[in-house]
């Protein structure tokens, strides 16, 4: 578990982002809303955190050199996406302060670990089994049934690294397709809606989070977050509670999701840990118009050691991923009363690139 | 009167703000949320506009080569200060689209013209003379009387370029106090508050104000604005026409200030125009949060060629400016519920220098 570190940092300090996407760009906007400057690391030329960051370095994440002279110019240093190589991230913790930490890379990039870990709190998992052969997967699919998802053990996102298990799959077939690699079988969860809780926590263990959010993916991918979640009070404090758990388990400095599935209705209503996400996310963007402080702000607040903001709602709120072509309906979104659009200044919408969102908020 | 350009331009353009300080930062972040990319000329290399600017010129207003250089870098050009060259606006009008336009800083750069502008509109202003010797400030002292204030016609603000004719003052000493510049003499008005109007003009003739607010000042520096301003609803209407009337007259493209004087109560409550400010101003500040479009979103849209936003407001709002040492306060002001803090990156807080700001929004 990482030592809090009691030091906050002041507005004018250098805030290093590893990554120089959407989520990037948010955290740097939100940074300069502080007083404080953003220097981004990526490793594309084109990246669209590079247009709002006062200092930027192109460069690759194992490029030890360009890390020493990053982790030098800046006072603290965060990232927007959970595949941070380990030797990245231990080389620039040695250097900076780093947050959230190594452990919480660790825990959040092997699916088999983050089952273990979530599991070890005494929280809800779906079933798995670990598959690193495909007799283990036979074993596997004998044990947990069909339909059940194989899923890699690393660098999965949006859908990507992970196939279904039907009853008419072969298994061969399916192991062909996640590409041999070491894996997880995970057994189906019969889930009435996705959900999320977005939430933050600060370098003196004060935690703070967001209302619970309901997910609507499209294609594997966000597409629509609406809050609040159709949810029961029981099962919603139980997800709120599950977040504040493995926040602290992780001693996590930041602002972090942790995807759900509910299962069961009234009195059996439930939520089961899918995901942990150590870092700002997607379905937290509607934060930025429906709630007091947004996700980026937050994650400013926390990562400098800055009291953490007021996470009230403002009214009922929806927000809508623009993914690929949806984006050139930017001008009617722009006309639309009540409607908060946002770009991400990528050049290209390629399809499924995810180009901007937009939220709406009816109070 | 400049010529509306229907052609609009789209996410990913560059847009040229003239100016580094605190209006062109905000200006520039507002466009990143558009996929608008910020190109910021100005003379100071530490310009707290230039860290969240894709790119930037460190360059003097009449240095036409950098001038140059700009305008084919960019497709709009704007600019956060009245006092731009009237030159280097022709410079760049010739080259690329310039909003607002020539005639909006020619009208507001001259306290004369301006208040020969508001009066032709018919619009009340406080009654004025022209100074241009120590001669004409005599004549004008026995015409207007005393108190009265002596003004230069060119570059004040804060307070600066001005000076109080008392019942006691001496007439040499106030003329050498504003430095024998050309000035007028305006009498004084017994205003019961000071408002201001914050509203945009698009390229397509479109107006929208936010509501009308209500200003405090310290020391001749904005301190706090609060909205709604306490005005009667005719006083409010003639405000907001006022502005309508202004920005059509001078063919405005973008957001603009109009600060007035309430005198008068009940049924003889008016307004009367004291200054126009074509550019995004303290006095809007509140909108970030407390309206559903902010005036730096409003005027990004605006000079894009992009249908403007909603202007309705979110609440009783608050605006508390951050001068000199009071942006010290920071860290209380992040605990504190409800408070959004803006800090504008500078380094040194001099006295009388604007820091930052926090809004407070009672919903």
């Amino acid at each position: 578990m990482s030592t809090p570190d009691p030091t906050g940092l002041a507005p004018g300090a250098m805030l290093g982002i590893l990554g120089g996407g959407q989520l990037a760009r948010m955290i740097a906007l939100a940074a300069a809303d502080l007083g404080i400057r953003a220097h981004v690391f990526a490793p594309e030329a084109d990246s669209p955190a590079f247009d709002v960051a006062a200092r930027h370095t192109v460069g690759d994440y194992e490029d030890e050199a360009a890390l020493a002279r990053f982790a030098d110019a800046v006072d603290v240093v965060t990232y927007e996406f959970e595949n941070v190589p380990a030797a990245t991230a231990a080389f620039l913790a040695a250097r900076t302060p780093l947050h959230p930490g190594a452990r919480a890379l660790a825990v959040t990039q092997d699916r088999l670990s983050e089952k273990s870990f979530v599991a070890g709190l005494g929280l809800a998992v779906a079933p798995f089994a670990q598959v690193d052969s495909l007799a283990d997967l036979a074993r596997a699919v004998d044990t947990l049934g069909r339909p059940s998802i194989l899923k890699t053990r690393r660098f999965g996102y949006d859908g990507k690294g992970q196939v279904k298990i039907a009853a008419e799959s072969d298994l061969a077939e399916a192991y062909e397709v996640i590409g041999h690699f070491p894996a997880i079988l995970e057994g189906y969860v019969a889930f009435t809606r996705e959900v999320s809780v977005v939430a933050a926590r600060g370098t003196d263990g004060s935690f703070a989070a967001f209302d619970v959010c309901e997910n609507e993916h499209r294609d594997h991918i966000l597409a629509f977050t609406r809050i609040p979640a159709q949810l029961g009070a029981d099962a919603g404090g139980m997800a709120i509670e599950a977040a504040r758990r493995i926040g602290e388990a992780l001693g996590y400095i930041g602002v972090f999701a942790v995807e759900m599935f509910v299962v069961g209705e009234g009195a059996s209503e439930r939520v089961i840990v899918n995901e942990i996400a150590p870092r700002v996310h997607n379905s937290g963007h509607w934060t930025s118009e429906g709630a007091e402080t947004s996700q980026f702000h937050q994650h400013v607040r926390a990562v400098c050691g800055f009291p953490l903001g007021s996470t009230a709602r403002r009214g009922t709120v929806e927000m809508e991923n623009l993914i690929g072509d949806a984006a050139l309906r930017w001008r009617e979104l722009l006309a639309e009363p009540g409607a908060h659009l946002h770009l991400y200044g990528k050049r290209d919408a390629r399809p499924g690139r995810k180009m901007g969102h937009v939220t709406r908020v009816k109070r």
